[in-house]
């Protein structure tokens, strides 16, 4: 669990004095890994604390994270400074948070990002690293994964050491996110609950916190009397609880199914999950009728026919990654869940997306 | 915040598992701080793992935690080990839970635990410790304070330090608590979300914490359809939740007139913070309708006329004591707490306890 937070409209003004007593040297410099929407945006850029040889590195989120990404970043960090950076600064949205998590482990353990995807596989500590989200629903602030799209999987680096040593929480960091971007993600988080409250592996420490994130989100998406601001902080915090949630239990069909059109088309996480749970009734039919309302109260339009020209090879592949991911499936179905979860189910599923 | 959590029926079971790899050398030992309830119960005290000079110490929780038990709890240890203990681990209650924090402050800190009263006194980082809670409510397995009833003023040592590395949350641990004691810590957390719900202080985390503790314990004190396992699932939870939120906001009237109660009459914090919610129903109207139902339903008596005896002199402590609590007051009526809350008000509340 991430072991220091600061929560508050305005806290992203603290930074300076968050990060300035973890500097290890002047050689040793801050990096901040940036969401490039934000750059020329002077509201925010002129308020991260540079000094000595601090950087900020601008990043597309375009695109999903990947292993290689991680990779060139490390290399890139290594070859231009003659220290460890004394902490990496991820600001933006579940991508760059991401990034900022799997660049921090690979600078203090060899190899390749790759070699690092699944469970309790980093050896060393990660060089101290800090999250700022802009955008709130993945609940990548809080997790202890940091997931990777990687030559032969998208999955994971899951460890102890993933985690950020500190989190700003700064809702008003939020208030520029495009309407469809912030559903889609927002959703990510609906999601997350729908699928861990739903699951075999529930327990009563991922219930409260799932329970409280479905609770906001529905205040967020369905409530039409909240004040721009008080949306804002509450889906942040809707966010954070479903991230908790999970940490402690698993997600289900959306996420496995998502997994695999991310990884064939590059569908981004958030809209992935919403285009597969759209079909998902027979496994949450409350949820996905929720889901439903939700969009339709927001005017909101899924791509359609993203599939329509896939072939079998395509299709495979997407059975491939969902299936590969047995924890989630056994999650959502139970331990027996290799009887009904078949390759023509699946492909079914795809063909109506 | 707490880095490392467990949760689960049983999860006491890995407790050697997640502290083996912290033992420093074999004349490091494990000191465990164990609630004297639990002495000759085999079915707990059987699985606490030892090795080399690990040692139990069994401490009785009938009072509040002193500084100066925490002192000489780490003379102790000083002269009977060559090394600094690897781990201080409480298991128990409140009591026991603080006085680990605060011993395993102190084996690191030079002075006495009176010293370090207040906000971010704290200079070296602890001992690791690990916090097992066997009642659930007061929330101190999770809070960044440890309260200690000094010579001169009951205040907790509040920093980044005090909080445990690691917690095991057993829910199973809480199946014997005697019913009164039960309640009176349960409503300990009951009342920390009325007064945080209520402050002036509230912001979106405190907030979300705040209401999932609440809905919490509604659940358990005010639903009869859960099972026993359930119950103390979820009263863990509550006390989880509630310390969080408290973590972030602050608490209010029944705490302050409490730490005054505790102060003179050595009155217990759970049943004493009873005693005065019970009479504040002008600061709190719904929370204390609600604590009235909730004792009535589980046939609660509270003490009565514990102050009948006290002269002017008693009176003036007391009123000293809550009054020194400036944060809990302002958070509770505001800015202006000054205006409303004179000494007098407060003697006329002490008199119906």
């Amino acid at each position: 669990m991430v072991p220091r937070v600061v929560f508050g409209r305005g806290s992203f003004n603290q930074l300076n004095d968050i990060i300035a007593p973890k500097r290890l040297s002047s050689h040793a410099p801050f990096i901040f890994l940036v969401d490039d929407v934000f750059k020329g945006n002077v509201w925010l850029t002129s308020r991260i604390p540079l000094s000595y040889q601090d950087k900020i590195l601008y990043i597309s989120a375009n695109e999903e994270p990947k292993t290689s990404q991680v990779d060139e970043l490390v290399e890139q960090l290594i070859l231009t400074n003659k220290e460890l950076p004394s902490g990496i600064i991820g600001i933006g949205g579940g991508t760059i948070l991401d990034l900022a998590k799997a660049v921090a482990i690979m600078l203090t353990n060899t190899g390749n990002a790759s070699d690092y995807q699944g469970w309790d596989l980093v050896k060393n500590p990660a060089v101290y690293h800090v999250g700022i989200p802009t955008i709130s629903g993945t609940g990548a602030e809080v997790s202890r994964t940091t997931v990777l799209t990687g030559p032969e999987r998208k999955l994971g680096i899951n460890s102890d050491y993933t985690p950020f040593d500190q989190v700003v929480l700064d809702p008003e960091l939020t208030k520029d996110v495009p309407k469809d971007q912030w559903f889609f993600t927002g959703m990510d988080c609906f999601i997350h609950c729908i699928e861990s409250l739903n699951g075999t592996f529930l327990n009563a420490f991922s219930q409260s916190y799932g329970e409280k994130a479905y609770d906001l989100c529905m205040e967020v998406f369905m409530d039409d009397a909240l004040s721009a601001e008080d949306s804002q902080d509450k889906l942040m915090m809707a966010s954070w609880h479903g991230g908790m949630s999970i940490a402690y239990s698993q997600v289900g069909v959306a996420h496995a199914m998502s997994y695999g059109l991310s990884y064939l088309l590059g569908t981004k996480h958030g809209i992935g999950n919403c285009i597969v749970f759209n079909h998902l009734e027979e496994f949450y039919p409350k949820g996905v009728t929720t889901f439903k309302n939700m969009m339709r109260l927001h005017k909101i339009e899924l791509p359609q026919g993203i599939c329509a020209s896939l072939d079998d090879h395509h299709f495979d592949t997407m059975i491939d990654v969902a299936l590969s991911l047995e924890p989630l499936w056994e999650n959502a179905i139970g331990k027996h869940w290799k009887k009904t979860i078949t390759r023509d189910k699946l492909k079914a599923l795809y063909q109506k997306m």
